[in-house]
């Protein structure tokens, strides 16, 4: 038996957890599999009515030619950058200095691309639009990942997007975006996903962030880019026998949330609120702009940890499951809100947040 | 709604088909999952009790000293070259001509690791001894596929593989099984599965052939190679957050159908024999070795087809759905015998077969 931490044994005895969608288990998978007919025939290495209805949908959604489903947005981006640079013949793309890409791939990119990275910008604020005025067609390709999330899940105003798209279309430089949390900058944007992806020239978005599916990803963008992206699909080993576990969940979950990421929204509004009432304790973003942001607490976390215990154990509300020691005497973590919020009883959580005060000051 | 060929029809609607485990629909999944607990929790990222105690098993099974789980085998073998190539610092294997990666990969050994292929033998046989004998250390690694499947799934003598593995040892060469099949030649040579793999240094295998699960595969071998193998399974894509449908399916289907291979053999031996007992039909090889064979028929696909047609319909039985025109008049298929051919009546299959060779006169 793996022994877990106090505050992660805390955590999962809270009846309340704050974000997601609930427990990961393989509920998950069975609760959109009994949706299905059992009948229901597998694909086949990416062929079958199954694969490609939802690839079609999904190419609908974001308003490009074709859609492929891939198993993991790493796969995903790294072809996407792979077929701009060959069409441009450049190995340079551009991108945050804390992309996806630059610090959880184990320099994938290079590796099996080698592909340079261009770093934009600092790793605590977004990418500024001066700096991305000044690329040239030097790089094949520009990444712009929306909501940033690294720094809390932040995002530039939408007449800037419209000016990045209409610099790198004047450039000759490719607009990657990486939307593994596209649904979740909608209702600030107060645009469609094809709205704001006909900026792009190829999209990734993801299944298992907001939208709480098993795994997967899907890599749109017009008819020639996604022939490519199915031949490095097999070069990867990503073209599975079978890929159904994670679409099929993926559809299911796609349909249930979508429509809610607006609330979703809302709701992290509403919490970092409650964070920001409390002494020591601030969001980032102040005012979250996606259902998901960061808390940064001026407390050490040899203090704050037994904090949180007595705080979980004493209301039943459960708000994060580890800390990270982000500075000297400041702890951080990040909450992605989800169909968990919704069952918190309001006083419940009113009364949770102001013993949090009185127990930090 | 997509149509399917007068064979594939036909083949459908036969009470018996003949090979394999049955419909791959997502039934094959459900029925696994049943057999685990709601509230089992995922594995992420690689790590969590139930991925570690399967990989733990599989290292057990194979005698080795770590397993690794991989979405694909295509992902799975192009690491473990790479992983002896960066060992040897030298980018050259050597591998069958009809080995998965020359033919069904589109050369991601060469796109992505820019690794060489040395084709040892011909297509239409297994490599000599002799040819192995040959190979110096000019090359990182030697790929051994068993059985071959791409020529109806041949073997070598068990002491040839021996001093393959001898040679390799005294020269410096890396030896990586391609055990897609390894379950299914175990009961022919009569050796366990790590007494086998011992005279590798490394070893795949696959769960949706033989065993038919979802999908997956396992890469063995020792500590600091199996260490390596993950970093490169992030870079490729393949660390997945869940990877659980696929080695809860592939442990579920492994421990059912594993003690099955000597009697899927010895079923493939039976029904060769109702083949070669046709006119113009001969399987290769003639007595199988594993539960696989290939069967070749010496008529026209245009005349054999609606002599197939009329079969399954009178008898019921459906030996294949499709035909490839290996030469001018001449078709083939493969056989691989699952759980489906013990369902078949032994006098009905008899029938069958001697309907089919009135048929073909």
């Amino acid at each position: 038996m793996t022994t877990v931490s106090p505050l992660v044994a805390a955590f999962r005895q809270a009846s309340y957890p704050v974000g997601g969608h609930g427990r990961k288990n393989i509920q998950v998978l069975k609760e959109a599999l009994h949706e299905f007919d059992d009948k229901l025939e597998s694909d086949i290495y990416g062929t079958g009515e199954s694969i490609e209805g939802f690839q079609a949908e999904m190419a609908a959604y974001v308003g490009k030619e074709k859609a492929v489903f891939f198993p993991s947005g790493t796969m995903a981006q790294q072809i996407a950058l792979r077929i701009w640079c060959d069409e441009k013949g450049k190995r340079k793309v551009a991108y945050h200095p804390l992309s996806h890409l630059e610090i959880h791939e184990e320099d994938g990119l290079k590796e099996l691309h080698q592909i340079e990275s261009l770093l934009l910008g600092e790793r605590d604020r977004l990418i500024r639009l001066e700096e991305i005025l000044a690329l040239n067609d030097e790089i094949a390709c520009l990444l712009i990942e929306l909501p940033q999330r690294e720094i809390g899940g932040v995002l530039p105003p939408y007449e800037e997007l419209e000016a990045i798209s209409a610099h790198c279309r004047a450039n000759g430089i490719k607009l990657h975006l990486d939307g593994a949390r596209l649904y979740e900058v909608l209702p600030y944007y107060q645009k469609s996903a094809a709205e704001l992806c006909a900026l792009f020239d190829s999209v990734y978005i993801s299944f298992y962030k907001g939208i709480g599916g098993v795994a997967g990803a899907i890599l749109a963008g017009d008819e020639g880019f996604t022939a490519k992206s199915k031949v490095w699909k097999r070069r990867h080993g990503g073209d599975l026998i079978s890929l159904y576990p994670y679409y099929l969940s993926a559809s299911y979950y796609f349909k249930q949330r979508e429509p809610k990421m607006g609330q979703y929204y809302k709701e992290a509004v509403e919490l970092a609120s409650l964070y920001n009432s409390c002494e020591h304790v601030a969001t980032l973003p102040l005012v979250p702009v996606t259902n998901m942001f960061h808390v940064h607490i001026s407390v050490p976390k040899e203090k704050l940890e037994p904090i949180l215990v007595a705080l979980y154990a004493e209301t039943g509300v459960g708000l994060i499951h580890y800390l990270r020691e982000s500075s000297e005497g400041v702890c951080s973590f990040e909450v992605s809100i989800g169909d968990a919020f919704a069952q918190i009883p309001k006083e419940l959580l009113k009364r949770t947040f102001e013993r949090m005060a009185n127990m930090l000051q």
